[in-house]
């Protein structure tokens, strides 16, 4: 984690809330990822992943909050914006996180296999877009983490299981 | 522009459809980019450029055609999908196409500054993805390229006269 102006017990309670949305996410039987958009101490978007309900390939959880956040603001532009979110973005993500002009952004857990902040790519710091971002990584990582392997785990477990019962019904 | 199944024609009348989106975003003082996508010789998504009008960041024509296409197809997944763009997309939009498994992107110019498919990445084409996409630049590259100048020459001209009214009225 790099150093940051907000304090740790404050990233703490921004992230309580992504993790909120993350939950919402699994209610619906989606990868438990969430993120909101804070601005002045508010939060001005929420998002949690959609994508299998509405058959979008658009809706994860950082565009739903940012585009809620765009609408609260009346502006494509959050200069003075902060996102939180569960998972390290992936390309599309952190494309929009960029043009947006998020300040700052604070995820939990990595993602190797397709993170753009950290892990593939480091693109909200290159410096030759007109835009870069500051990244706080490992907020409350261990809990989002967590959420994302038991949600997995049980993927493969119900799997596990109807070939199970398919073995039985033949 | 590498080798390609499709005929030039083909491509030229595809692409000459993401013209026609690009002009509606121009018709509304918008940044003048189309995109289409299309499925067996079939248009199932259209965009143009609408971040002005709405004050949504991710407003980008591409994004807009994709979502279009999703609701169409009825999944997220376009993977038999061909994506029409007049200028190169950015970080955000080339993140979709990969999430959206687009098979083919063909673009019109090149954007120097922000694209991310040649000109400061080459995000449809890393091999740590879980997929790649063929890219065909240059399509009518001389037309899209000059719908942009002609629009951007049109808003210094506009600046400059706005300026020269104020210097007039002071």
């Amino acid at each position: 984690m790099e150093k940051n102006n907000s304090s740790l017990l404050e990233q703490q309670k921004f992230m309580k809330l992504a993790i909120a949305e993350a939950r919402q996410a699994k209610i619906l039987d989606e990868v438990p990822i969430g993120a909101i958009v804070v601005h002045n101490g508010q939060v001005i978007g929420r998002g949690h992943n959609m994508r299998e309900k509405f058959q979008d390939v658009t809706y994860h959880a950082e565009m739903l909050a940012i585009m809620e956040a765009c609408a609260n603001m009346g502006s494509w532009r959050l200069e003075d914006c902060d996102l939180y979110v569960t998972l390290e973005p992936c390309i599309m993500c952190s494309g929009a996180i960029i043009n947006a002009r998020i300040k700052n952004v604070y995820y939990g857990a990595a993602d190797p296999k397709a993170g753009a902040v950290d892990s593939l790519y480091h693109l909200l710091n290159d410096s030759r877009l007109n835009h870069q971002v500051n990244v706080y990584s490992g907020i409350l990582g261990d809990e989002c983490s967590q959420m994302l392997k038991n949600f997995f785990r049980e993927i493969r477990r119900r799997r596990k299981e109807a070939r199970r019962k398919n073995r039985t019904n033949l």
